[in-house]
């Protein structure tokens, strides 16, 4: 397949209890994070559709209030590795916390799945900064955010350097000789630094696309730094193309400092569709939705999601002045500014938020929505976006039968994986191993 | 099936390399610790044989010396997601060290393998001693012997702990009034400990069999008080039926003062089988495979086990006197009642190491393996073996056609597995959560 004309990526992001939180509730929904059969279906259909991956959030606490979606859910390094086994083409990309693992434990994991896929793992790189997730590690406050930042960077830079512990082909398996492998592509990292000291060599070898691609979802002017070094793909949350192309600019003029291509380094935003054969069908499915949203914790869920108390206001006041907290700084600001925006009254923002969390919410045909996607894409506020179906299957099956073979048409999204690794879909370059001298290459 | 009469459990250690050290070497054999299709042939050539686990060893460290089964190799947790589904029934046993993981995400972790396998995960605890290992965690020097017990049992507290968040069939799913867990089901666990402080709950549910298996193969005093009070299933290493004798006897006199019963702790010690169709041709293929092990590396390589400088001493010299050490204390003991026993030279203890590392290896025909395995077995030594290919896929075939159907003709061992889940196949109690009040029941 040419590639002459740029081409969208898409991420399926795999909630199997759907990302409305009440689209399990639909009733032709079907609703089952611990569920494989239904998750391996999902997968498979993104797959089927030439997503390039399908993508897993993480998260390290849970309580009775908990959304369908994640009050229970399989641990989503195991699952990928899991669904490793029952998909061939699609990508598979996990979240997992820099705050909480041990970055020897964490690169294994993650080169063993990227190895288990034969080349199709990325990785969500993120921090946590919640209490409640402290209090499952042996701490009773969380980190401020800007050391949280400094540590994930140089966590990250320790996981980079275990990846590089054997070169490509390091394997001999000569029965005469008794040559199993090549000493001289195995290294040692020795990292010594401010947060880690870390040895190494790592006992998994490199895989086809030889690192996990890297995916950075934050979108602070901190993590819009870390992205710019570290980043490949970005998932970001905006409300407006406007918004969205300020982003896009921002992050991609920060790449040039670092040496990198804008093409290296892929912007994709959430998106939540609600479908429809006609749009009046999309509009009635939305308002069918939202009206399952009960809003008797609504004040309790906006409090904690600005981390500011708002038990003084009512359901029907505007959202008051809040101040910066220590907590994600990015998505606070983006509701904020949706707020003040639409003069939303904090019941109409609890709402909103319910159906996607500060993603964005496009209701209509599969044409309306390919039109969206054409128009934020070809205006440069997307390289293409994270899909959140509101609830499924079938909320992905009517993207996947209606949206793609719209897009397709048009010429903008893969009819065939154009390769068999992550990196190769995506057109990422394979990162080239510290220790390969450049007269051997 | 009836089950009046006592039948024997079968683990199958997988090394894809497989276990003699120098078993890649033998002309039929196949190696690749990283070759999925590999592993997952002799997993299901396993499973063919109503095996009752796959058990996979672990380890935190490499370097170029490192035996070609464990030099690179996939991280095992992972790789059990994988096998959960390319297997049906057979147990999957992995090996993770309290040493250097978090109890919240090693309990989540076997936690989600628990339920992608629905159930046939089992967990082999065990702590990490080696500078090595500790130099790849922010550590300089590894923890002395008892504390590291010590830890371990409080780490397998909290995980057990959080295994007990869910209560069964905590779903509910009504999407008429929007219930979609029974919010009495799921518990804080608070622990506040002298090592740990983690609050809980684990985000992920129950199994069908509650909890994996608990696996144990510390065989030290200390290691044997630790696996009286957790273990449910006991790895040990045994060379004489008169010491399995003693240890099988001394283990399951602890359990009583627990509260517990004989038959819920099961003694597996490992045996390396070389099988011929005459004795003639299983001596033959033994000394074939002796005949590859390179002994230039052999007073290096004792030293390390001892942790004791031997570089002073010959190999045709006899093994003098070693004081403890304070890594892992019941091997060393046993090679060295081995070397004693035996009157070996280093260069004698070292072949015979290399072979089966400390385990029993028997040579013989699948009569005589059979008869080996029923004596001690019968003469209460054993329960069960965790069977070591010294090469594969033959090594494990040979055992599987030969020495299975044997048993199985003596009535010995299964011809169907009795359950679904990896505890209806032991034979061992579902955990009772600690939660379930009793009038619910």
């Amino acid at each position: 397949m040419s590639q002459t004309v740029r081409q969208l990526k898409f991420g399926l992001f795999l909630q199997a209890a759907g990302h409305h939180v009440a689209g399990w509730r639909h009733h032709e929904a079907q609703a089952g994070s611990e569920n494989f059969e239904l998750i391996q279906q999902l997968a498979q259909t993104a797959e089927r559709a030439k997503f390039d991956m399908v993508f897993l959030a993480d998260g390290l606490t849970t309580s009775p209030d908990s959304p369908a979606s994640v009050v229970a859910r399989f641990e989503p390094i195991t699952l990928l590795a899991a669904l490793s086994k029952v998909t061939e083409r699609i990508g598979l990309a996990v979240t997992a916390s820099t705050t909480y693992y041990e970055p020897f434990n964490l690169a294994r994991l993650l080169a063993s799945v990227d190895l288990l896929s034969r080349g199709r793992a990325a990785w969500n790189v993120v921090t946590t900064s919640t209490l409640s997730a402290a209090q499952n590690f042996n701490r009773d406050q969380h980190e401020e955010h800007g050391i949280r930042y400094e540590r994930a960077e140089e966590f990250v830079e320790v996981v980079k350097g275990l990846w590089d512990s054997w070169e490509e082909d390091p394997y001999i398996v000569n029965k005469t000789t008794g040559d199993y492998i090549d000493r001289n592509k195995l290294h040692t990292l020795n990292h010594a630094g401010k947060y880690y000291s870390v040895k190494g060599p790592l006992n998994v070898t490199r895989s086809p696309q030889g690192h996990p691609v890297v995916i950075q979802a934050g979108s602070s002017d901190t993590g819009q730094d870390l992205a710019a070094r570290i980043g490949e793909v970005v998932f970001t949350a905006q409300q407006t193309l406007e918004e969205a192309q300020l982003f896009y600019s921002s992050l991609k003029g920060r790449l040039q400092q670092y040496g990198r291509s804008p093409e290296h380094l892929l912007i994709l935003p959430g998106l939540l569709p609600v479908i429809g054969k006609t749009e009046r069908e999309a509009r009635d499915k939305y308002e069918y939705l939202q009206s399952f949203v009960d809003d008797s914790r609504a004040i309790a869920s906006l409090s904690e999601r600005f981390q500011f108390d708002l038990s003084g206001y009512s359901l029907d006041d505007q959202l008051p002045d809040i101040p910066e907290s220590n907590g994600r700084k990015s998505r606070p600001q983006l509701l904020l500014n949706l707020a003040r925006r639409e003069g939303l009254t904090l019941r109409q923002l609890y709402k909103e938020v319910a159906g996607a969390r500060g993603h964005r919410i496009v209701v209509g045909t599969p044409v309306q929505i390919a039109d969206h996607i054409e128009k934020w894409f070809a205006g440069n506020g997307a390289d293409g976006f994270n899909i959140m179906p509101p609830y499924v299957p079938g909320g992905l099956e009517d993207f996947v039968d209606g949206v793609i073979p719209e897009l397709q048409s048009r010429g903008l999204f893969r009819t065939e994986y154009e390769g068999r690794t992550l990196r190769e879909n995506l057109g990422l370059p394979i990162p080239v191993n510290r220790y390969t001298r450049v007269e051997t290459k």
